[in-house]
């Protein structure tokens, strides 16, 4: 068997570390191509020593000198700089799956590069979706790359609609953790501190996306990706708050079955599942015990969590409006984790920069470019706006 | 499209008037060439108005004159009579489809005659996996006669695994209501009254399968068809008690993502999905509503459950045991409803039946009926001999 070539841009996040756990239990079939990373020169390196890859990209151009002095004494690791070296690789190298594990607006530029090569893209990087669903499915479409899901929610539909038609789902039932805060009233969500929000009560993983889970406008996201993964509407997307993540996700089909994946929350099976399907291969993880769990529905509190109601109303508006809801989003996250916004003021920055930056309902991926970058200077003035008395 | 050709087999029973419906909503499909029943004339002769089939046969010789006196004005519809007739429609007529609908081990010869003309086998007759699985099983792949599960258990498995490699299966996780008796102490058990059996808390059925739930050796005689049906063994089957009954049954793969399918409980979906499979149809039924629903898991307990554990028994000694196991349970059930057997009793009856019968670990078809046969009276007799002061 040829082993397939791997690219994992983010290698040093979590599901870039995961992904190379899932690499290293299976040497007979995969090897890594290229590693990337945005500042964390010495785990880049360190992984470099380790899965010794063709090439590895540092984003950040000024940690390059010191990232080829890590690896002076490994000459077959070719050591480049620089987003457009990521581009470039993803594009010519010997690549057959792409894993997109980089966070942010970032993720978009080589998932494009890629998809232009007809690479297989394994997606765990929200934003291409969220923010060029439509361009980035279109592309795929006429490169005949396949997109995978990596998240766990998409991927646990992905698993449910093998060897089922398309045009069967009903509804697609999105589970959500609820995140830290899901029994909190408005009163105490005001007064929330990041230490709060980055303790997840299931799953571990990196800053941004555990606060993004806490202000569950993560659930919204995963609703904009679900739509262009799955062809579906909004309104067959039912968010569903299910405390204990144990059903990742479910389908509806079209005679009312409803099938759905379950397991002990476990990044590794979803990143394993892309870079096996269509076949499955073993992994050595928890396994799922029923005795020990109730399982419980909620459905979610779109006033208390209202940046998930603002991305059912970016996805409903379409165009650029969710690349709007994401940039915004960033630069609120970030101001979050630097103590300069509060955990409300999240949503309030988000829902005046989609006010006021200029709405363009057929973006091109030029427009949506341009929109990040004003979407994350009106966010800013926002947010200061906010902070003085 | 050719509209698929029907033989249903029971039509007159729970299973069989449920598959009527279906068929009646679609009827660009959906034919019916046959249909048969025991007893039952009147409802028989109403269905045969219906739905015109070819043929109509009742298996109790003694009112063939009634059937045809009722149907002397459907000069269209063949009537016939005896098991025989059964066998012979099944084997000759211009059928696609048979649904194996009856009740108990007179299942058995049709499903035979079926399988060796290549028909598909929509099984909904729990008895002729439990009591040849090994022998139908190796006809049907002699034949390439297909066998779908018509079973709520076994359907959802089954579509659980569409799409996924069968050796990928760890192990099934099979879910029982746990009947109305799942907190019962035995204490409590040894004064249950057939009407306190007969009343099911999930699913509406006929009264042997309903006792037979009560008793959870239905939930045995499953483990057992998952065995043929899915080709694994009885230590990869686990009985899961779920008092709610949505989740109809699940999966576990090798990498430990386990699949399940939910549903509010009607037998359409299972009915529907085996006459549809691989596609699927819409289907007028309630949809499930999970915030509704607590979904809990307990393990059975094989004590109190007797009848569970003996059937674990049974498929583990393997040979005729089974098929011991299900005459002296036909006659035990039998013998509760008639009130000449007490609730625990027909454990009691089942274990002494399968302590006496001759075991024979290669049985044939001929071995088969002797066996079957010979447990019934045995069964009688310890029954009787039970009854005694």
């Amino acid at each position: 068997m040829d082993k397939k070539q791997i690219a994992i841009l983010g290698s040093t996040g979590s599901i870039g570390t995961q992904a190379l756990q899932v690499i290293e239990e299976h040497p007979d079939r995969y090897e890594v191509y290229c590693l990337t990373a945005n500042n964390k020169v010495e785990l880049l390196a360190e992984q470099a020593r380790r899965f010794k890859p063709a090439a590895v990209v540092i984003a950040n151009e000024a940690r390059y000198d010191e990232l080829r002095a890590l690896l002076a004494d490994q000459p077959d690791v070719k050591v480049y700089a620089g987003a457009q070296a990521i581009d470039g690789i993803v594009e010519s190298g010997p690549i057959d799956m792409v894993l997109t594990a980089m966070v942010g607006f970032a993720g978009l530029s080589p998932t494009i590069h890629a998809i232009k090569r007809g690479k297989t893209i394994c997606l765990a990087n929200k934003e291409t979706l969220v923010v060029a669903g439509e361009l980035i499915c279109n592309l795929a479409r006429r490169h005949h790359a396949a997109i995978l899901p990596v998240d766990s929610e998409h991927s646990a539909i992905f698993q449910c609609l093998a060897g089922e038609g398309d045009a069967q789902i009903e509804k697609i039932l999105l589970t959500a953790s609820g995140g830290p805060f899901r029994n909190y009233t408005i009163d105490q969500l005001a007064t929330v501190t990041k230490a709060d929000a980055l303790h997840h009560p299931t799953w571990e993983m990196g800053a941004k996306i555990t606060i993004d889970s806490a202000t569950m406008i993560n659930k919204g996201f995963e609703v904009i990706e679900a739509k262009w993964l799955f062809g579906v509407e909004p309104r067959q997307i039912q968010v569903l708050v299910h405390p204990q993540s144990i059903v990742h996700s479910a389908v509806q089909f079209c005679d009312g079955a409803v099938k759905a994946q379950l397991g002990v929350p476990d990044m590794r099976l979803p990143i394993q599942y892309a870079f096996s399907f269509p076949e499955r291969i073993h992994l050595s993880s928890q396994r799922l015990d029923l005795f020990s769990h109730k399982l419980e529905f909620f459905e979610p509190d779109m006033e208390k969590f209202r940046c998930l109601s603002l991305a059912f109303d970016a996805i409903g508006r379409g165009g650029n409006m969710p690349c709007i809801l994401n940039a915004a989003n960033e630069v609120a996250n970030r101001g979050f984790l630097d103590d300069r916004c509060g955990f409300l003021q999240m949503g309030d920055v988000i829902a005046e920069t989609m006010n006021r930056v200029s709405f363009d309902p057929n973006p091109s991926y030029e427009t949506y470019v341009a929109t990040d970058a004003e979407a994350r200077r009106v966010a800013a003035e926002i947010m200061q706006g906010g902070m003085r008395p």
